[in-house]
């Protein structure tokens, strides 16, 4: 249960664009149920249905919320589908929406802590739901109740055969290298890959010393701290923010320059 | 008078986009008011000057708020001029923002519980107000003052020629086909139109049984449910979570793909 | 220290977009430190880098939002390297962002009243930041401190040497004329100049009458007090709601149709 002394908080992750009235409407139901709740927007930006996009851009984010916030994602083209509705529980967070993998990195990242539970009480649904608008009907009613202190075993059984998407993982083809690839691409063109800073700092101690470099589109890059240590446009490396290798122009769109692509592989080698 | 208990809601929907500081502006005299508002955007990507987009906007949406909502809306080409500010009661909400049509479909909802006010109060204006920007000016600082607790009396005196915009009809050339056009395409190309579920439900029922057709484009489309009931990428139809008719194609967009603009025209036709 | 019975407002301006989750991720941080902050955006459109850009839209609305407010900016190509982070602090608002600029027209309107601190306190940091987002790591969580009540001296030392960026200033190359220049462009394609309107009055009132009008691109431009005064599609000008002439078509997008650019001179001529 919810503790009722701070504001409760409701994320929103979805694909319905700053367009439509979708997302406005979701407040709305969500203020109704709970009027004291708090939402923040992730995004509403995801590329339209793009699961694997939703589920990084969640990853990426929502440790950085309070303790018992309640994310709630809503890019689900299956809606009105058999696909189950669903309330993911870790030791910090709750997740609310569609059971197509789009919480896969929160299931790996709390094996041991997660519980999942298929939605069905219709209790907390919309009196009048329809079948092809599940996060106005079904997803924001349920956050807006769980944010009302309802147990989560009111909303359902547990399940174990929750939807997990596989994600590129990364490589040792040998004990200098690691391969791995881009994932994702931000507004200023930075290219994000599924390789660890963490991963960077083993190779590199498990050897004897000598250069890290990072390859990729048949470019070696050097690795930097942050942006502005190099001045020219070329193709740099560094660890972002949230702990993964990134390729960057300083001041340019790298992704636009050096035409890099989501799954594109990049390589990083320990040189003598 | 609103109630005190739970914190007031400012809805805005306006076509300022998202890159100007316009938005925040209007946030900031809010606040300035009533520091207690609540304020959640429905859109502020109204294609600039569209009215009619507005009204249909707001339509789909306010309906979702919670009781005593105040809603404003700022599309108004004719700042300035001698179109009036006005004031919408009806039973469960309030609407604020220019005389020019944009309340249409709130009025054809709420004939007979409505009220009209031309606000002319300066009282709850901005100090310093300018021709050119009555959304900070007047509707912002309205909007404040009426959730502060204002008698919507004090804005000013009832008028009843308020401008109403004529929105498409829906016609019926024979008892087996209804026909109506395109009305707002949203940001995943679905073309939502101005027949409602409920006019082919009273057409089937009317009829002798045989099976609903909605052509378009000069395509026939079958009826779904909802829209991963089928797999291909052809052009369909269901009824949308908003009540209406609406051409999508399964994880694709359907205005681009087959060429849909607002004003189309849309059948549906009993077949034996 | 900052007032305990309304609840502390934070403003966010950024070149962040909305596709990616990085202002999601202030905002967990901010919630985190500070439940009861209320977060409004002014924008996170801001083009990539353009500190100018931020100085501009920041300018233009600070100050209507209530006092006590903090303003924070990131638009920040130089995060990680020597750049400061600084909070500004005016007889009205608190501002936090980076030392390279983006307060310059604060610095400019505040002379006499302001106080410049270099953030160094570690204490009002992430835990574990990095090089690369100092939004996140050190802008954020200083505001989230600071409408906790916070002393201002506690986050570090004052600084006189913070940086101004030289802004494009208005010339009167003879006594009956005023030349400046485009600054912003608006979504509407309206073009904002430099030029405030207090300027034009001055100049009409220093001579003995005439009449005023704008030059630019080549043409003559009269001067209107609001847009549906004009009909046509013809160029024309007006003082905005921020007090700065601007030129502007009616219904229709100034910039696009006179290929109107940041940087255009603009004329104003008292004729006999």
């Amino acid at each position: 249960m919810l503790d009722q002394n701070t504001p409760p908080l409701i994320t929103l992750t979805t694909d319905f664009g700053y367009k439509d009235p979708f997302v406005g409407m979701m407040k709305g139901v969500i203020l109704k149920i709970n009027p004291k709740a708090r939402i923040v927007d992730i995004t509403h930006d995801i590329s339209p249905h793009n699961i694997r996009e939703a589920a990084l851009t969640l990853g990426m984010s929502y440790n950085f919320f309070p303790p018992k916030t309640v994310h709630v994602v809503v890019v689900d083209p299956g809606v009105g589908s058999n696909r189950r509705p669903i309330l993911v529980i870790t030791d910090h967070h709750y997740f609310i929406g569609p059971d197509n993998g789009v919480f896969s990195l929160v299931y790996s990242s709390h094996s041991e802590t997660l519980g999942v539970v298929q939605i069905t009480s219709e209790h907390y649904f919309m009196p009048h739901r329809g079948p092809t608008f599940h996060g106005r009907d079904i997803f924001a009613p349920a956050a807006a109740w769980l944010t009302r202190g309802i147990e989560t075993t009111k909303f359902g059984d547990m399940i174990t055969d929750y939807v997990t998407l596989p994600f590129p993982s990364v490589s040792l083809p040998t004990n200098t290298t690691i391969e791995g690839e881009v994932v994702y691409i931000d507004r200023f063109g930075n290219a994000i890959t599924n390789i660890k800073g963490e991963a960077l700092n083993t190779l590199y101690n498990t050897n004897t010393g000598g250069k890290l470099k990072v390859v990729s589109k048949g470019k070696q890059t050097d690795l930097k701290n942050y942006y502005s240590e190099v001045a020219d446009k070329g193709l740099y490396s560094l660890v972002n923010s949230t702990g993964y290798l990134e390729l960057f122009v300083y001041r340019g769109n790298a992704a636009a320059l050096f035409d890099i692509k989501i799954g594109d592989i990049v390589g990083v080698m320990l040189t003598g």
